[in-house]
C-alpha cells in the first residue's frame, strides 16, 4: 500500500503512521520527495484496512497495490473455473447460448420458445418468472406458475433453466426449480441477496450493474464465492452512458480485462444492452470474437405480442440466423457450438 | 402517445394499429408526412401499454406524452407533501438537517455524535446499523444492537432516527426502532424492498441510485406510494460520471426539476457524493440555495477512527461551522433553521 | 415535427402556432389530449427551424421526426459510399487495416513500421506529425519533417498516408503530403476545421469525440459533406464513461447503428479506446465481427521506447498475430484481407 | 513517482529501471512486497516523463505523485489571481455577472440586452459573433459585424465585451474588439487555439469541455499560461452524463476542488448546463453559495424570437429577479454585487 501525505504533514505525524504500520507486522517505508512525503507498507496490505489511513487528516491519498478481491482473482487461482449444470458445462471451449423469452407469459409461449431454441442447439432456456420492472404498473411476472412451466420445458426439451431471483425470501423457491439462479443488474449490489445465493447450492449468473465498474462486479462475485459457492458466471450487459441511440453501451472491452483478472466464465447479454433486435446478431458475434464464453439472448415466438422487452427479442428465424453466424465464427475461433 | 412508423410501413399495417387504438377507447390520428407516417392516440395513453406498440416491427419509435408515474406527479397532486415524523416535519419552510455517523460503531461514538448534533440544532440522527459494503471483508454494521443504540440516543436527546434497511426481512425489525426508513442508492431499484417499505407505516427516505435518472427515481417513489405510503422523501446523492477528482457528481440541477415534477420533499446528501469532508460545507450551502428541503450529512466525533467513510465525515467543529453558514443562508432564503 | 404544449397553453396561443406552421407551407395538426395538447407539422420540417418553436414559453417539448443530417443519411442516399485512395478503396468487402506508430519519431522508426505493416498486408500507414497532447510539456510531433518521412515511406513501400491535421492553417500543408486527412476526436466539433477539410480535396477520416453522440458524429460529417467532399470515413474510438479499468469504452453498438443510418464507411480504433496493447487484438476482431469496414491500430517497432502512447502500441509480432486472426475471421465473414 | 511492476518482472529488469531513475538524478527506491514489487522515484518526477516507464512491458502501473500542471497549480502559486479587464476585476470578493444573448442578432437586440443588464448591475456583456453550431444548417453568427455591435454597446453602456473565438485565424480580429476572449467547451482541447489566445494579450475565459475532467481543464489552462498569458478565467458549464431531463449535468463540486487546486478565478455557466431558463436562477444561486467568483448567463430581450438557445435565455424580468436573489445571497456570503 502506498500512502501519499499532504504537504503540511509533520515528521511526528508521519512517524506515528509508520509506527502503526510496523505494529501490524508490515514493513514500513518512508520516501521523502521534493514536494510530498510518500509512505509504503509492504506485506499483506489487507491487514491495514483496520487502520483506515484514508481517514487520517494528513493523508492525501491511499493507493492499494493488491486487488480487493481474492477468491475471484486469477492471480491467486490461475486456472479456469468450469461450471457443471446438469450434464452441461459453462467455461469450456463450448460456447454457451442461453436463450428464451424475457418473461414467461404462458405455456404455449414458453414451450414454443424452448422447442425452437433447443432444436437450434441452445441447451439453456432463460425466462423470467419474477420480473423487476421500473414501473409498478407493468407486468411483474407469473411467479411460481412461471417456474413450473420452466421446469416443464426442461422435462420436455432437456433445456437447463436460467431464471432470475429478486429477493432473499425467494431464493429457496427459485432454487427448487432452476438450474442457474440469475442475479439481475439492479441487484448486483444487493449484498443480502448475494450472500443468500452464495448459500443456495446453485450456480449463479451475476449480471454487471448498469453503472458498476469491473472491479465492483468482481467484488460482488466475491460475496457469493465467500459463502462457499464457487460457481459464478459473470455477465456483461451494457453500462449507462450519455448515448441515447440505443439503451445501454455494451462494454466488450470488459471481456479481455475480466479474462485477465478472473478465472470465472464471462458471458454477454446483447439484448438488454442494445434494446433493439436489429443490433443483437452483430453484437453476439462481436462477443464471441472478443473472447466471451457465451451469450444470453432474448427470443420470443411472437415479439410483437411480448408482455415485456418485445422490441429487443429475436423472433425465431432471427435466432436461427444468429446461430448460423455464431457457428461459422466459432469454428475459426476454436470454440464448439 | 405519438407513434412514428418506419418508412416501409404499409397502409394496411397502419390501419390495423389505428383500429387497435380506437378499440381501446382512445381517439386515433394519422399524420402522413413527406417521409414518414406519424400516428397519435388521444386519451389516457396508459391504457395503450397493453398494445406494446414499441414491439411492432413496423413501428420506429413510441413517444409518450404523459409521465409514467401518477401518485408522485405534481400535475395530478399539486400541493407540497409535508411529512410528519414524531413532532418534527419535513417539507415545510424549516430546513431539515439529518446528521450523524455513517455507521453506528459504539455507544460512546453514537452518543457523542447525537449530543453534539442535537445541541447544534439537528433533530434527525442518522447512523447505519446494517451497512451495504462493496467488499464482503468490510465492516457490515452492528445489526440490532446498533438499532438499540439509535433508540437510546432518541430517548436521551430527542433526535428522530433515520437508518437504512437492506432487505425485506429486516423491514419489520428496523421499523420497530426507526422513525424514518432509508432505502440506499444501491437498492433504489430493489422493487421487493420498495413494496415492503411501502407497507411499513414509516416515512421512507429514498436515495437516488448512482446511475438512476430523475424519472427512474420518481418511478421508484411510485412503488412506495402505490402501496399506500404517502411519506416519501427523495434524496439526491451524486451520480456516476467520468470525473475522478471526487467520488460522484452531485446533481443539483435535479432539485429544480424534481420540485417542478413532484410534490415530494427533496433533500441532498453531499457527503456520499463528494467523498471528502473538504467539499461538504460548500455543497450543503449550494443545496440550500438551490431549493433543497434539507441535507443529510455524515458527522463523526473522531473521523480518523471511523470504521467506514471516515474521509467524508465532518468532525464536530466542522459540523458547527456548516450549521452557522447554513443558518446565515436560510435567513435570506426564507427558510427556518 | 411534433410539438407538445404546456398544460397552461391557451387556445389563442395554440392557434397562433398553427397559423405560423401553415404560413410556412406545412400542414398543421392539432390533437387535444386529456391532459396536454399536441400539435403536428407535416412536410419538410427543416423549414420550421426558423420558427424556433422550442423557445416558445408555452411549448413543453419539440420532437423532430426527420434526422437533422441529410447528405450523411442513408434514407436519402441508400447505397454504400466507396472511397478511392490512390489505387486502394475503403468501404468495399475488403477489410481496411490502417497501422503505424502514434507519432512519427524518426526515419528509422517510421520505415521499420511501414516495412513491417506493408509486408503484413496493411496498405495504409498511420503516423502523427502534428500531435494533440493534453500537456503543453509533452512531445508535440515532428511537424513537416514528419510529413516528409510519411511521404518517403509511401514511395518506398506503397503505403497510403493517413495523418492528423490540427488546425485550418495546416490543412493545405498536410494535404500536400497525405492521402487521407485525419480529424481527431478532440476536434470533432472544431467546425472551422471541418469546413476546411471539406474543401481540401482529400478523403477525411473523422474520429468520434470521446463524448459525442452518434448523431453529433453524423452532424460533423455533414459539415464536411456539405462543403462538397463526399469522402468521409467515420471512426469509433471509445467514449468517456465511469469505468477506469481501461482508457475509454469502445462503443461497438455504434457500428450496426451507423450502418443503418449512413452510407459512409465506418472503421474502429481499438488502440485509443483500450489504452493498452493487451486488449487490441480481441477488440479488433470484435470490430470485424460486428460489421466494421476496417480498423486503425498503433504499431511501433519498439513500444517501450515510443515517445507517445507506447502502452497501447502493438509490437511487430503482435501486429502479425492480429493480422493472422483477422484474416481467419474475414474469411468466414465474407471480407477480403 | 510510484511504479508498480508486474508479478513476472525479473530482478534484472527491476535493476535496469532503478538504474535509469538514478541516471536522471532522482533517488530510486525498491519495495519488494509479498506479491508485487513497487518502485519509487524521489525528486522532480517530471524529469522521468522521458523514460516513458508506462510503456515498459514489465510495468503494471505508473502513479504520479505531483500534478501534471505547474503554472496553474496553487501549490506553486498560492495567492489568488486577480484579472484586470479595463476598470473591472475578476477574482476579487466582487461577484462577476457576465450576461447577454447567446448570439448577437441585430443592433436592436444587442443594445436592448446591454442597456438592461448594465442598468441591472452587470458590467460584462456576452454575445457570440462567431457561433459553433452542431449543424451546418444552423445560424453561424454575424461575424465581424457582430463584433462591431459589441464594441458599440461597450461605448454606449460601458460594458466590457466577452465573446468567443473559434479558430486561430480569428484571434487577432476578435482581440481587436473584445475585452475577454472566450474559448468554448468544444475547443477546450483545440491546442493550437489555446496557444494562440495565450499570445493574444487578452484575458481568456476557458470553458470546461463537456467531457473534460477537472485535471484536463487545468492542463488546457496550462497551455495558455505557458505562452505567457497569466489571465485565465475557468468556467464550469456542465458535463455529459446519462441524465436526459436537462442538457448537461452542472458539476458544482468542481468549484471547491478547483479552488483547492488552482489560484485562477472560476465562474459558472448555468444556462448551457441546464438548457432551460426555468432552472437558471436556482443554479446561479447555488454557484454563488458554493464559492464561484461569478456566473455567465444568457439573457435575451425576446427569448421566443432568439436565433439560438432561446429556450435557455432569461428574459429581462427574470434577469432582474436573478440579480435580486444573487444580491441577497452575496451579502451574507461576503461578496459584493
Amino acid at each position: 500500500m502506498i500512502i501519499i501525505m499532504k504537504n503540511e504533514a509533520t515528521r511526528v505525524q508521519i512517524d506515528a503512521i509508520l509506527g502503526r504500520i510496523a505494529e501490524l507486522g508490515l514493513k514500513p517505508l518512508c520516501m521523502p520527495g521534493t514536494e510530498k512525503v510518500v509512505l509504503g507498507a509492504l506485506g499483506d496490505e489487507r491487514v491495514l484496512a483496520g487502520l483506515r489511513l484514508e481517514n487520517h487528516p494528513q493523508v492525501e491519498r491511499v493507493i492499494p497495490i493488491l486487488s480487493p478481491y481474492k477468491l475471484a482473482s486469477r492471480e491467486l487461482y490461475p486456472s479456469e473455473t468450469v461450471i457443471q449444470v446438469g450434464t452441461h458445462q459453462i467455461g469450456t471451449p463450448r460456447f454457451t447460448v442461453i436463450a428464451g423469452p424475457c418473461a414467461v407469459e404462458s405455456e404455449a409461449q414458453l414451450m414454443a420458445a424452448a422447442r425452437h431454441i433447443s432444436a437450434g442447439g441452445a441447451v439453456f432456456l432463460r425466462g423470467g418468472a419474477f420480473k423487476p420492472r421500473s414501473s409498478p404498473y407493468s407486468f411483474q411476472g407469473m411467479g411460481e406458475e412461471g417456474l413450473r412451466l420452466l421446469a416443464k420445458a426442461r422435462e420436455t426439451y432437456g433445456t437447463a433453466v436460467v431464471t432470475e431471483v429478486l429477493s432473499t425470501e425467494e431464493v429457496a423457491l427459485v432454487a427448487g426449480y432452476a438450474d442457474v439462479l440469475q442475479v439481475g443488474a439492479r441487484n448486483m449490489q444487493n449484498f443480502r441477496l448475494l450472500r443468500e445465493v452464495g448459500r443456495s447450492g446453485r450456480p449463479v449468473l451475476l449480471k454487471r450493474g448498469m453503472s458498476a465498474s469491473i472491479s465492483e462486479l468482481l467484488m460482488s462475485a466475491e460475496y457469493i464465492l465467500s459463502e462457499g459457492n464457487p460457481d459464478v458466471i459473470l455477465c456483461e450487459r451494457g453500462i449507462k452512458t450519455f448515448e441515447t441511440a440505443y439503451r445501454n453501451t455494451l462494454d466488450l472491452t470488459a471481456l479481455p480485462i475480466l479474462k485477465q483478472k478472473t478465472h470465472l466464465p464471462v458471458i454477454v447479454d446483447p439484448s438488454h444492452a442494445a434494446g433493439h433486435r436489429d443490433y443483437i446478431i452483430p453484437l453476439a458475434k462481436a462477443a464471441l470474437a472478443c473472447g466471451a464464453d457465451g451469450v444470453i439472448v432474448e427470443v420470443h415466438p411472437d415479439p410483437a405480442a411480448a408482455l415485456s422487452d418485445g422490441q429487443q427479442s429475436l423472433d425465431l428465424p432471427m435466432f436461427d440466423e444468429m446461430m448460423r453466424q455464431l457457428r461459422r465464427l466459432a469454428k475459426v475461433e476454436g470454440r464448439i457450438l
